[in-house]
């Protein structure tokens, strides 16, 4: 009988880097994590990687064989296969074929985390089947991911998909690009703790987030308050969403992709997001664009959303899923 | 011998039709042109279409074969083939093939204009041998052609693409469209008028334009003005392209293109529109795109531009260019 064949899905974060072994279907049968140790050198890291890939693969005995592997990790250029000057990594640039090749003479990929997130929908989540979508991850930061005829755009450059860094207010919000009004610094946790930090300032309401110390404010807390109904945490992501929707209408005029998903952390706060989202969305797009835009949730359930993402884009490498065959 | 094969390529605007022949080198060898008579039904035009065309293939006596069409019109749908409620004409839905059936047994193909422009400049023009760039069609209105991984950017609904319909100022001008602050509104001959009327009611300086009667004057008297130095005209033009630069870095930050091509008549004002343009666009960029664009005039010469790039179209659905063919 043939061995299992296994595409190894990596996400390295600033923090802490996840691994997991994940078939053609998605399925994730061996995962682990481990500190990703930025401020040791690149080597260092991809040699601690390859010994718990290793250990992963022994653990599940014979019988499968490890095909492809593909990364999903801040500044990763999927042309270049490199990362280049990684936010909270000491790594200045990493030639990832280069790092692994002692290791595995396999296939490899890289790409950012949300073009990661975009190919794990397209495969295993909300946008099975679709050919033109759009995946905006909301964490920290905002990420995007841009399918359009089946594939990752990718641009000339490698990094396309920038939609943190659109303009959402001509000298708005000061960004960590250096520019300013930038979309992530509306709509994002961050953003939304500076939208909350400027209505705490100006409001004198009873919202129970003036009790927040606001160096422990956190989106979560935000969250929770609007859950209880606090009526400025509400109005923060009422604002977070109308900030968003407004420039998703934009880049529909850009694409027209037939869903949009939401992705990551802050997404997870739901209709109190989604709804002033979908309502700036509907109300600024133009016409020939009203009704043909669907805006979901991840359809990636459990704790693996980013192993599948990028075990995701080492399947698209090598060409095996079968939607990737029958589009060829 | 084989018969040399030809395209039909065909422009239908709103007062006037231009059609040509034209080989897979982009060489049109015969051309004509006829009212579009846009009050008659769609029917009336098609029949009319194909008397002209059939003269036109006359005229090259024996050893030429017709082998597709290719059509850009207003409104006009790629994947649906059709053309809906287009501006200036009394059609209100054409199915195109249905209509050109009677007439011709070979594959049609229609997109809209700025579509049918981007085809032209991959095929004959500017972007020969690119993969990602974005032609703006600077007329009347603002129209965009996308081109990501060498194809057509068409979208889930065949309409992606309308860059005039991004909003490059919250609450700004009012648009055709019913919304307000739509890039066209800014950027394109009219928005153009509508700085230089702007100007003309808050300015007290000696520009010459202030002698025009405000129902006289075009983009061409502006432009004019512009080259005699006239600072109202030159400060129009300032405005016209820092609106469209920062816009257009936006459209970098999704698709990542090698190059932007700016087309049609207001592109032809050459430096006055494309300095300004240029500085907004590099001003604006996120860092990763710094350096990382070309804005190109068209490279397609002559009067021919809009035959050919709907004749791109024909050829395009044929897959017979070679640049085609390599790509599959």
């Amino acid at each position: 009988m043939a061995n299992l064949g296994l595409v190894l899905g990596v996400d390295i974060g600033g923090t802490n880097t996840a691994m997991g072994l994940v078939d053609r279907e998605g399925c994730c049968l061996a995962s682990a994590s481990m500190p990703t140790q930025g401020d040791q050198p690149a080597a260092v890291f991809f040699q601690r990687l390859h010994v718990r890939a290793q250990a992963l693969l022994d653990s599940l005995g014979t019988g499968v064989e490890l095909l492809a592997i593909g990364i999903g990790a801040p500044n990763a250029n999927y042309l270049k296969c490199t990362i280049e000057n990684p936010p909270n990594l000491s790594w200045e640039f990493v030639d990832i074929q280069a790092e692994l090749a002692p290791y595995f003479d396999i296939p490899v990929a890289a790409t950012n985390d949300a073009n990661a997130a975009a190919l794990g929908e397209l495969h295993f989540g909300a946008a099975r089947g679709l050919r033109d979508f759009i995946v905006i991850t909301l964490g920290t930061g905002l990420g995007s991911g841009i399918v359009v005829n089946g594939e990752l755009l990718y641009g000339s450059t490698g990094l396309a998909g920038e939609l943190g860094h659109v303009i959402a207010e001509e000298d708005g919000r000061l960004c960590g690009c250096g520019r300013r009004g930038c979309l992530e610094t509306y709509a994002s946790a961050t953003g939304l703790l500076r939208t909350v930090s400027d209505l705490l300032d100006c409001r004198d309401s009873a919202s129970e987030l003036h009790a927040v110390p606001r160096t422990e404010l956190t989106a979560r807390r935000v969250f929770e308050a609007a859950q209880r109904g606090d009526e400025l945490a509400l109005e923060a992501f009422e604002f977070t969403g109308t900030m968003l929707g407004r420039k998703l209408a934009d880049a529909v005029a850009f694409s027209s992709p037939e869903a949009i998903i939401l992705f990551g952390g802050l997404a997870g706060a739901g209709p109190v997001l989604f709804d002033p989202t979908r309502k700036a969305l509907e109300d600024n797009l133009f016409r020939v664009f009203k009704g043909t835009v669907k805006l979901l949730p991840s359809g990636i359930q459990g704790g693996h959303a980013a192993i599948l993402g990028a075990s995701a884009l080492g399947w698209d490498k090598l060409g095996k899923l079968s939607q990737h065959v029958e589009h060829r």
